[in-house]
C-alpha cells in the first residue's frame, strides 16, 4: 500500500514525500521516479504528470490532481480509462480565489489603471463611476471556486450575473445554463470573470465573437487557465475599444515569455499565477485526509468527473 | 421659508439651486450671495462655507453640509452656536467608501504595488501572500461609514479589529474603544484605515507615535481627512521600514500641489479624493429629504453633534 508522487522540480517531490509521510505514516510514499514496488502503489499525487505516467501502476485506485482544475491530468493521451481524480481545493483556494476576483473586478470597477497613471503624470483628475450597485458583473464557470467568486461580488454590492455549463442557484446571482442563454449574459456583463474549468468545449472560449457580444468597453480577467483565451483576438479588442482593460493570471506558456506583448501593454494587467494558491502545508493535508476518505469509503466530495473534464 | 446655497463654484451652485427646486417646490431656493429676504431663510445648504457666512440669517433652524464630516462647517469661528447641522450620508457614500477600502485592503494584502513594478520589469515572480483570514486589518472611526468598511473586510475573511471614541458593536469585529485601548489594536493592524471624523482629538493622530505602535511593515490606508496626517512623519516611516506603503486619498491641501513629495514616492498610491462621492443627483433627493423631515420633526437620523465634533 503505497503512494507515488509526480511533481515538477526535485525540491517540492521531496517536501511533498516527506511531508505526505508525516501525515500517513501507515502508507509507503515514494518519488514516482523511485516507486519501489511497482505493483503496490494504489494512489498517485501529482500535477502536470508526464504522458504515460500511470501505465507502470497495475493497482492504481486514484489520482489526486494539486489543484482544483484536471485538466493537466486529462492531457495524459494514455491515462487509464474510468480512473478516479480526485481534486484539491480546500478553504484557502476559495479564500484566495474570491480575494483575487475582488481585487481586480473592483480595480475595474474604480478605473485603478486610470487613476495610476493620473498619479504617474502627478495629474489630480477626480473620476467618478458609478457605485457598485449601477455596475453588472459576471462570472463564467460556478464551481467551488467560481460559486465563491460570484456571492463574494454580490456581498460587495454587485449587479452580479453567472453563466455555467448546467445549472447554478446561488443566493444574490442572477445565473444562467447552457449555450442558449450565454449570449444573454455577456450582453449585460460590464466586467467578465473566466473560472471555468478547462475542457475541450471551453478552449478558446475568450475569443472574438465573445468580446463582441460584451457591452463596448467592458473589462476581462481570467483567472482560469491560459488556453482559455485566444491572445491575438484579446490585442485586437483591446485595439478597437471594444475592450477596455483586462487581467490575466494563467497563459498559454507560463512563465509568460518576456516579449509577449501583454507584459507591456497598458490596458493589460499581469499576475504570475498566483490569483489561488494552496499553501504545501494546507494542501497537504487536504490531499492526506481526501486519500484515507478515498480508501475507507471509495468516495470524497471533490471526486472530478473524467468525462465532463472537471 | 427660503434655503441659501453655498458650494464652492458657480456651475455647482447653479446646478443645487435648480435642482433642489424641483425636489422643493414649494421653497424659495438661493445662492447665498443673492438671498433676498435673509429674514425668510431657515436652511442653509453648505460644502466649505466663508466664515461669518450665517450670520445674515437671523432665523436660519439648521445647516446641510454636502457630505458626512462636519469639519468643514465647524471651521467657522463664527458659527452660530447650537446650530443643528445635519450631515448627508446615504447608501451610495457608504456603498462607494466599503467598495474603496475593500480595494486598497485587498491591493495591499496581495501586494499589488509589488505585482505592477513586477509587470514593468517583466518579471513573472509568484509571490505567496496568507489568505485574508490569516491578515489582520483595522478601522478607526465606526460611524456610518467606517462601520460598513469594517463589516465588509471581515465578510472578505478578513480578522477584523476596529476602534473609535465610543463603544460600538459591528458583527464579526473585534472592536475597541478610547485611548485605554487603543495601543492593543493599533500593535495589531497590518493594514490601517482611517475614516475617523476629524476633531481636534483626531488632528494629527496619524504620526510618528501612531506608526511606531503598528507591527513593523505594516500599510496604512487614510480616507478620512488630510489633516488626520502628519506628512513628514509618513515619509520618515516608510523611510525607516516601519511602514510598507500608503494610500492617501485626502491631503492638506486639494488638490495636492504638483511639487508634493506623495505624487512620485513608490510607497504611496495617490487617489484624488474619490474614495467616497455622492452623486449630485442622489445627494439631492437626500439633502431635499432631510430638509423636509426636520422642518416637520425638528429631528432626522444624521444630525451631527457639534460639541463632540462630527
Amino acid at each position: 500500500m503505497s503512494i507515488v508522487v509526480s511533481i515538477p522540480g526535485v525540491d517540492k517531490t521531496h517536501w511533498w514525500v516527506e511531508q505526505l509521510q508525516v501525515l500517513l505514516p501507515n502508507w509507503t510514499i515514494r518519488p514516482i521516479d523511485d516507486p519501489g514496488d511497482a505493483e503496490a502503489v494504489t494512489y498517485a499525487v501529482v500535477w502536470k504528470p508526464a504522458t504515460g505516467a500511470f501505465l507502470a501502476f497495475p493497482n492504481l485506485k486514484a489520482i489526486v490532481s494539486l489543484g482544483a482544475g484536471i485538466d493537466h491530468v486529462l492531457a495524459d493521451a494514455e491515462l487509464p480509462r474510468r480512473m478516479p481524480i480526485i481534486r484539491t481545493v480546500g478553504t484557502d483556494l476559495t479564500q484566495r480565489m474570491r480575494e483575487y476576483v475582488a481585487l481586480h473586478v473592483l480595480r475595474h470597477h474604480r478605473d485603478m489603471p486610470t487613476i495610476a497613471a493620473n498619479q504617474r503624470e502627478r495629474r489630480w483628475k477626480p473620476l467618478v463611476v458609478p457605485p457598485a450597485t449601477g455596475r453588472t458583473v459576471g462570472v463564467m464557470g460556478l464551481g467551488n471556486l467560481g460559486g465563491t467568486a460570484a456571492s463574494t461580488l454580490a456581498a460587495l454590492g454587485f449587479e452580479t450575473l453567472g453563466w455555467s455549463r448546467t445549472r447554478h442557484d446561488i443566493e444574490g446571482v442572477t445565473t444562467h445554463a447552457g449555450k442558449a442563454e450565454f449570449d444573454a449574459f455577456l450582453a449585460r456583463c460590464e466586467i467578465l470573470v473566466c473560472l471555468l474549468p478547462l475542457t475541450e468545449a471551453t478552449t478558446g472560449i475568450l475569443d472574438a465573437r465573445l468580446f463582441a457580444r460584451l457591452p463596448r468597453g467592458a473589462s476581462v480577467i481570467n483567472a482560469g487557465r491560459g488556453a482559455h483565451l485566444v491572445d491575438d483576438d484579446l490585442l485586437a479588442a483591446l485595439e478597437s475599444g471594444q475592450l477596455y482593460h483586462a487581467t490575466l493570471d494563467v497563459f498559454h506558456l507560463e512563465p509568460l515569455p518576456s516579449e509577449h506583448p501583454f507584459w507591456t501593454h497598458p490596458q493589460v494587467t499581469v499576475t504570475p499565477h498566483i490569483a489561488s494558491l494552496i499553501d504545501a502545508p494546507t494542501g497537504s493535508r487536504i490531499v492526506a485526509a481526501n486519500i484515507e476518505r478515498f480508501e475507507a469509503t471509495g468516495h470524497v466530495e471533490d471526486l472530478a468527473d473524467a468525462g465532463r473534464g472537471y
